[in-house]
């Protein structure tokens, strides 16, 4: 029985999901026994020329997919909020399972959409929502669904690790790898988004909310991008032995989960620092299974196309079961641990004057803050000097603190950088 | 509704996952809405002891778990081909789903057993006979549903893997590694399965079976282990960029497929070497998606519970909703291509005298086999000396060749060490 597929949206990530469900037709069903057929593409542009399309499917009414009786599921990968969220829900409500790659979508209105998908009795996949072609929404709903998971951290966005990677290998500024990022397409011609940590933002509600059963809305995440880091940094990483990576943080505390977004210095020797350009991974830790990594292309048509391929033929094997059992995923608010009361440790490089006491000015600052210094580096000297500090872990509004009084000091001229620590201490 | 679960084998898994079914009945009650009892429990030793397991459910009779009504779903932690064989194929006939992290029976009997589950139109899950607590057969089955694959290459043997990075490490040759792997846990008292590298074949042939749906036998699977692996070796591999791993290498080829298991010199900069101790890890590429690893703890008794828990709730919520719908894993048999017939290249150490024409002697048997020559390195001199070669990419059976004939040379004391090189030729 032929399973009539719904698409909307014919980009990047469209286009390759058609090429490969018209193209590979025959391989698909020899692979898997289903046959799956292509009834409706829903585009913005009607007049653009789309080869291999055959024009009589083709609408630009996203709303037909949920209307047409030939369409058993719908795939979204149109992106943005609408009209995405209308066709998300008004197919739930029809009956039909749901396959989206829209991680602006589930992160901004996930607990309404899985709460009408378990209404309607019938999946919605978004696989392909965080870490692009990597297997990670699976695991997480369904093989990690007994462990109970303690922290996630991920590399979630490609564009800024592909900066960041190649301002440490090639001694470039953050200008100017954005640039070469840009050139290589790599980065959109407004970076925003991904270097601003939103994009990043969205991904960690998703993670977070599958962890933990916690739903944490992307204005609730604490986001700092990438754009102050400096070649500086970079320097001072590699002679601490760190390499400097965007991470999404999902924890889980006594006292709530915390969910943030923002540049780490991470040991040379975690996972997570062997993860080059524009790759994405994602590391979990379980208290049972302990430490997992995944790691693959976060992006891109082809490997984005696999994992809602991979979405579409499990609903359609559901769907041709006569039951569309999928894991509910339940989400509830939950207790948000203020950023504040949040263990970190922080890099800090501070111009300073070269004068005796300075270094007992900023030692006090630190003292009184409540934070005591792991490391403290002198770099260069005459009128004024580059200190590099480490502080041992501390309540974030402790190391908050102690900056804020570094800055009024006299001695201080300027705080050039301040990067937290991914580290466990000993 | 209660869900009743029969486990047979209360061993390392087994147990854990008593425990965690146990203790954690209302955890796993709240996060998944499932509540799963324990109503059997098939163990060996009925004498023994068995604190937290009620003395009602447990039984030396693995059979009951078949004949038991109360028991739904049926776990299979006890390892070894009978009774487990007997046990999944009984429990699957009888309609009851099966979970099981038996990698050797399901090596040994695979398309017998899918077909089994397929008919009975229940799930046969086992997502832990490979990579213990690494989600892969998930992924593997379900995200890369629609996807070629066209390479897997899996350090799936902790034990081994632990030996080899201790080798590298410490400077100790196989004997030391290997008592200090075992005074640690890391290794049987009978280590041969693992070292042999007959493990790594069962779980090539299951990763081989579901990445390509082919099935190769363990026993056509070409398969070496690690016990001729020197010191000398690991001080080579470092010096020429590389270290030492076992791999399972499964290649889809114009020709069919190429399944095998043997130690390889890793460029230090792949995936997979950075992969240490006893963690395993799996590296697929794809034709779309590209290069994904998935690594974590292939072994240990919580690690694969989980992969055993996550299994469980997914048959379970697939009972409730009274389909069973699971991916029917088609496999065939298909043209396994001859070893000797696969590209590969190889490094070699030999001891030869040190006379002048021995080179070129040594490079005539290479010339003469269509073996090229990547690199010639002398060490030491005097009477004999020892040479390091990499070759280039050729066939098996032509390098073989030319290592037959080297080892007949009258100049060539001993081929000290033969590893093959896993590496993209540029």
């Amino acid at each position: 029985m032929a399973i009539g597929i719904g698409i909307a949206g014919a980009g990047t990530v469209g286009g390759s999901l058609l090429r490969r469900l018209l193209e590979e037709h025959a391989v698909i069903e020899v692979k898997t026994g289903l046959d799956l057929e292509v009834r409706r593409v829903a585009v913005r542009d009607l007049s653009k020329s789309r080869p291999g399309i055959p024009a009589d499917i083709i609408t630009d009414d996203v709303m037909a997919l949920v209307s047409d009786p030939e369409v058993a599921l719908v795939v979204e990968v149109m992106g943005g909020l609408e009209p995405a969220g209308e066709l998300v829900l008004a197919s739930l409500r029809a009956g039909k399972p749901v396959i989206t790659a829209n991680k602006e979508l589930i992160a901004a209105r996930g607990p309404e959409l899985f709460a009408a998908a378990a209404d309607a009795g019938v999946p919605l996949l978004f696989e392909a929502a965080v870490g692009g072609g990597i297997p990670i929404i699976r695991p997480l709903t369904e093989t990690l669904a007994g462990e109970q998971v303690d922290r996630v951290l991920g590399i979630v966005n490609g564009t800024t690790n592909y900066i960041l990677t190649s301002m440490a290998d090639d001694g470039v500024g953050y200008q100017e790898a954005l640039a070469a990022a840009q050139r290589l397409g790599y980065a959109e011609p407004d970076p925003t988004a991904d270097v601003s940590g939103a994009d990043a933002a969205a991904k960690a509600a998703i993670l977070a909310g599958l962890a933990f059963g916690i739903w944490v809305a992307p204005d609730r995440i604490h986001t700092e991008g990438i754009t102050d880091i400096t070649f500086a940094d970079f320097k001072s990483a590699k002679q601490l032995g760190f390499v400097i990576r965007l991470l999404a943080v999902a924890e889980r505390r006594p006292d709530g989960v915390s969910v943030r977004v923002h540049p780490v210095m991470l040991p040379v020797d975690h996972p997570l620092a062997a993860i080059r350009g524009a790759t994405n991974a994602i590391y979990i830790k379980g208290s049972s299974v302990g430490e997992l990594l995944f790691a693959g292309p976060g992006a891109g048509g082809e490997p984005t196309a696999t994992a809602v391929l991979g979405d579409v033929i499990d609903a359609a094997r559901k769907y041709l079961s006569g039951s569309q059992v999928a894991p509910a995923i339940k989400v509830e608010p939950g207790d948000v641990v203020d950023f504040g009361k949040v263990d970190t440790r922080w890099y800090l490089r501070l111009e300073v004057t070269d004068s005796p006491g300075v270094l007992s000015q900023i030692a006090s600052a630190f003292a009184d803050a409540g934070v005591s210094l792991g490391l403290v580096r002198q770099e260069g000297r005459g009128d004024s000097a580059t200190l590099v500090l480490v502080t041992h872990t501390a309540p974030e509004a402790a190391q908050q603190a102690a900056v804020a009084t570094l800055r009024a000091l006299g001695v201080v001229e300027t705080v050039a950088s301040a990067i937290r620590v991914e580290s466990e201490e000993a």
